[in-house]
């Protein structure tokens, strides 16, 4: 069974690996996967972002251990959770709750709160409940144990506060969401909402006007191009360069989507 | 059989890699795991700490594969230990004697010298032992070679000399050990020098005097708090944010705990 | 089977673990690797210098995912590749042709081109074809497809274009092509243009002149040096310390390897 981890706890601090050496400890023969530990601290938003945009492409089953927990040592509930066929386990801070929406096409989402102490380490760090419940937990996940055995339903997961996309005279108005490694910047306009009308549009952004391409080569070097990113949603980007650093302009930044020549789109 | 990395390599070079490759050249089962390969070049206490503060977290039969190495190529020696029921590989520089120490309530901890060239690659690389020396060691010791094999018994490995928390007449005087990447100061003031005194004393950085609280949550958001971190050390933090930044310190900075009212602990 | 990872994706999105997650959709049972994921975005010649050093340290059979790809979604070829008993997924664009070669020395390299389309994801992005082309390549490897079943040979595929050190009556005329995480300067000049004479040559490099030792530890510290670097190659170092910081040099700096006396080498 693939654990698959996600975490703000970087990787120059032991966290990471002891966290690991307490899911080998319960199961021995789980497969351990990265997502990402290099979510800015606390940041639960991007976080859930990243999650939504990887665990469905991994197989049914993988358990996601996903520890962004600015409330660790407090009251906030711990969860499990069951949905489309994966499991996840973290803090019921809305960290899980885009994945959870996005595989609940099917059946709910069933979650519980970590409240049976037998599947949490003898004594429960305030500082750090990864290594001492999460990881644990998510172990037993793996091992097999039920979702009902770790403690009772919880019928009001937290969910997040996602900015959307709205339809407007101008065009669709959206914001980038995400900035990622290569300064490409990811929106929270999906494909949906513009229709099969790819090339008649235009993404405006930063005081810039830019075309919509299907992929990075279909503009010179260095130029600015917009397309509809491997999530499916609209991203910002310069082939072979930074678009975050050539319109300076981070997660946030309006975004609006419009017709060729300025005027609204008809249909949308 | 689990065999946990910790190096100095950092992740942007192909060397640990390298590593994982010869492990799995000799024991092709090994469960690879990476504790950190961010400890700073050549920062041996750094490594130690940190492999303190994971090891006991892994299942027993764990072989820690531990590289900071200065002396790399030099007459320095290559070591193997059995310690608690972990393993070990490393230079003898001290990198291992924190771990070697604290498993060794039991029975002492067992180190030999990596002497057998059998257990190495053919030829051996003068800059990278890693690779040649240490992974095939640890590859074999997965694979459950005896410790005996490898080379004649060490009875005087390095011990690193750690700087330790002192009882004066002011309280206890410590100092910043580790900074972790969310810029807490992690000390060398074990909650058990303090007692259960917690709420009645306060800690002294840096020209502030920070409240001992249970958990982050307990001040105001930026707040700074003092707290016993998750591996039972005195730390300081800020509630959502980064200590290190907000004192401006970092390692070596002194830290006095001492009574709320600015008389010495009485019994400490 | 090993699945051995080297991209430009970093550490910080989501990338590397959805590609996780394919492969191992596909072989549940493949062994995942890191080798880095760091490479400067697009920078072909840095990942296959990184990959041509770390490939021969793998056990034979090993599937090689490769992706640094500036011509994502573009009509450049995707291949597979099987050569000196490793097998290598990557775009067409040189990135594998340094490893192709080096192991080509029993037998020639067979490649094909990633054309069936029943090994790849039903849908293909154009931003991301390691999540929808090469991973489910990769893991179809190392599930055991055979190479041809991919689709047809490959007789042309881009080969890199290295810069190669020359014999001059100066000495050897190198450059640096690798800058590691130590600031060590691994240049293109091998100890076999070398010859047996180590102690009778100097490295030229940014105005120095510098003593060719065997160890780091061979100087004093802080001080500079050259060395047979682990891939055999020489490099300029600093003891204890960063050559590419104190020299102020990065890659293709020049570099000249020269007789102790200031005379061409006669027999080089």
């Amino acid at each position: 069974v693939i654990v698959a981890l996600l975490t703000d706890f970087g990787t120059r601090d032991h966290y990471v690996g002891t966290m690991k050496g307490v899911v080998l400890s319960v199961c021995p023969d789980a497969t351990l996967v990265d997502i990402t530990h290099d979510i800015p601290p606390q940041d639960i938003l991007a976080a859930a972002l990243e999650l939504e945009a990887a665990y469905q492409y991994f197989p049914p089953g993988t358990v996601f251990l996903v520890v962004v927990d600015p409330g660790v040592g407090s009251s906030r509930r711990a969860i499990a959770a069951d949905a489309g066929g994966y499991r996840f386990v973290g803090p019921d801070n809305g960290v899980l709750s885009l994945a959870l929406r996005g595989s609940a096409s099917s059946e709910p989402a069933r979650v519980v709160e970590l409240k049976e102490r037998k599947f949490s380490r003898p004594t429960i760090s305030k500082t750090f409940e990864g290594r001492d419940r999460f990881a644990p937990a998510a172990g037993w996940l793996a091992r097999g144990t039920e979702l009902a055995a770790f403690g009772p339903t919880v019928s009001d997961p937290i969910v997040l506060d996602v900015p959307v996309a709205k339809l407007t005279p101008e065009g669709i108005e959206g914001q980038v969401l995400r900035v990622d490694r290569f300064g490409n910047l990811i929106t929270n306009i999906h494909r949906d909402m513009v229709g099969e009308r790819g090339h008649e549009i235009v993404v405006a952004i930063a005081g810039e006007t830019v075309r919509v391409v299907a992929t990075y080569a279909d503009v010179e070097p260095r130029a600015l191009c917009a397309l509809v990113g491997s999530t499916g949603y609209i991203e910002v980007a310069v082939n072979g360069g930074n678009a975050a650093d050539v319109l300076k302009v981070g997660r946030g930044e309006s975004v609006t989507v419009g017709a060729d020549h300025g005027r609204p789109l008809p249909s949308l």
